[in-house]
């Protein structure tokens, strides 16, 4: 579709956020057409996770994305989805990739939604590509079970926070769900939760780096908790880590099921997100270092920093490869 | 993509404004693309036109739309498009032809919006296209003459109406045109117009009728005339003409440039839009007669009247030749 | 316009601050149209101050809204602005005043909007109108100049706090403000920041009372200070009042200029919210007591009952007047 204003900044790039969306309904809908190919209870397929995505060129207003998704591998109880967005300028017919994505879906009972039904397997091309995939699956189960642990931080807020330091740019937002929101089993769709992480993300970026700010790439998301309609999600962002060009922002998404409900406020998903600040002729601009001042934050930076050489060293290691 | 709740009426039916709203958006992206395919003049491809548009079945929330489309003819300042839209319950697998649209645009150049450039020409798999195209271009050129003159008409509201006269639904909607509602070229896309119009003709029917109503089919609708960012627009629509089963409702565009413009409020669209009252089951229900009580009244009637014979003769001369 | 499920609670009740945005954009289209209607230089007219408005009666999800406005006095250099909004079930034709609302615009040049141009003089059908509208004037005045001096407040985070507390209830949202959300001018329409205030302050009241809740009033707002494309606005509320079946909450609105601007975070907007809680039948529910801790608050719990309790004297006087 074209991208109109309202999907864009200030200095006219359209948001990841809007991206991500996009990336999730194609998934959405091409998994739960799937998990319905076959006779058998019919299901919607709900998001479990996304993997680590880079968006390699900004998008701008008025140009169209062309999203495409592809089922590249299922297990007994979960389908994983590849999404290639490209964008393209109608008026020069230029095109770009955009990113590419990799989702992971578990289909629900349209009945009971706490029933997982069974996936129709697909057929592999070749072996490999069956072998690939299962050590992809068990990747992904692994680091599913770390995040959960991971789980029990709080954002508190800080009075007169100096600039640059973690409570200076740190940021929530809280959003009521509205129908519009939901699958038809009556909860969020994963894509509008990642819209909203990525807005919060953009704020405390802008607001350390105080210039146009752009999304270069979102660290796997694990949904681990469906939140329902009519709950109010809280979407918390602090920054954890900046390197030169380069800052990192933990978020987190907390719901409160509010009306008629017994339960507490809980966690449902976490991620990190790497924003660039970007000059008006789109050059990376050098980013102000976060100043930490607790134990805790300085401990978060270091994390930070360990994920930044990692992430470098494996770019690193796949340009060499690709140029050899 | 996914039908949500906001697209669709209280019974769960899309609106026939969402699904024109996606047709024209595909069609402005489809053509947009062509006339930029080879160096010249950056173009915005207008719309200028959309043929009378049939709706085969209703669309619900939770299914997924297909809409594809393809240039079928251009002439040296003009683009056919054809657009199909399939809906698709993707829990069923069933897909169902929901309609099939032809728009006509208009590239203007992006320098000089009242400069219409050239469009580069299609190939043609058979010598025959070409002449239908041709014929095709031909009509609608001549029909878009006639309806230009046709313009002048005021909707006059009534004071306490009598049940099932013109005075008792007619309705007005009036929009103060944003940033996405608009093309590259600060100006109202098609499809934002032919939905509002769509609001407000259903409006118009679900007041006569007090039932769950969905749109039919649509009128040529031709775009005389660009609405502008910042402009406000007023919808008006009275019914014109019920048979048994259906309601015809006129609907008026009026644009009213109002910030920094000398010009005055003028008709910048018209069309009728027929609906039909449907049973909690889909079954059509019908539908109270319209009681005309003024000599225009009676003259739209019957020309409503004249417009619903053609087209049922029309209709059923296609069955007879489908059978032969 | 026809309401839609995102305009509404989990209830089917339309927020408040839906309605509110109508009536502003309805006002802003009238008192523009207005301060252009002789030569003069082009202006856009910008929100300045709603009066109390009281919500008569709940709109429903598929109902239609009708708004009228009309413009009832004119000073130098501001318009007063009434707009009555009407619901009407097109189903079954049933009509209800939802609410009647005062609005003060002041007309600001599109070259330079610091600039407020001449507002036209309207007629009056009558002179005692003029006079009456001159008091309006001078009292609305008084009230803007009164409440500037007391927007010193901020609204700081509880941990842990207990049940029915302030801290307990109270929240705040964070908005970027978007090309959608602005005037030709650039900055925030006053129907936006209303309906997110409306959003903030329902989110208070359901959280203290956790039950279906619905705006029953808003005292009158003053918008002292623009807001700015590109800005972020935090909007926060905290529960000041509850009697017997209602809550007040207080709801501040604060700009950061946020990107290119030297300009720090200023309080832009206030204003009082009064909610009912309602049965699944729409009953008036009783609410529980708000627990005030610090001296402040029982400062503006006893504020609050003031206003409570003068709004009540208010509306018994008007209740006799209208049985003599």
């Amino acid at each position: 579709r074209i991208m109109r204003p309202d999907d864009a900044n200030v200095a006219g790039n359209v948001h990841g956020g809007t991206i991500l969306k996009m990336i999730e309904e194609a998934g959405a809908i091409i998994s739960t057409r799937h998990c319905n190919s076959q006779a058998g209870e019919p299901c919607v397929a709900a998001l479990a996770r996304v993997e680590r995505t880079d968006f390699l060129s900004p998008v701008c207003i008025g140009e169209v994305a062309n999203v495409s998704a592809e089922i590249t591998y299922t297990s007994r109880h979960s389908v994983e989805v590849q999404v290639n967005v490209m964008s393209e300028n109608i008026l020069t017919g230029a095109k770009k990739v955009t990113n590419k994505a990799t989702l992971w879906y578990v289909p629900l009972s349209l009945k009971n939604v706490n029933k997982v039904v069974e996936v129709p397997p697909i057929q592999y091309a070749r072996k490999e590509q069956e072998d690939e995939g299962k050590k992809r699956y068990e990747e992904q189960k692994l680091d599913r079970l770390e995040t959960k642990q991971r789980n029990g931080d709080l954002i508190f807020p800080v009075i007169n926070p100096e600039p640059h330091t973690v409570g200076y740019s740190q940021s929530s937002l809280i959003h009521l769900v509205g129908p519009s929101d939901c699958t038809l089993l009556g909860f969020v769709h994963g894509g509008v939760t990642m819209k909203l992480m990525d807005e919060v993300a953009g704020i405390v970026a802008a607001r350390h780096c105080k210039t146009n700010i752009v999304t270069a790439s979102v660290d796997a998301i694990n949904f681990h908790e469906k939140i329902k309609k009519g709950s109010v999600i809280t979407i918390s962002g602090r920054m954890t880590f900046t390197s030169n060009k380069s800052m990192e922002i933990e978020v987190f998404v907390d719901a409160d099921p509010f009306v008629d409900e017994p339960r507490e406020r809980y966690r449902a998903v976490s991620a990190f997100f790497t924003y660039v600040s970007l000059s008006k002729e789109g050059k990376p601009l050098p980013v102000p270092q976060l100043l930490t001042e607790t134990e805790e934050e300085k401990r978060r930076f270091e994390e930070g920093k360990g994920r930044y050489l990692q992430t470098k060293a494996k770019r690193q290691a796949q340009l060499q490869q690709a140029a050899q």
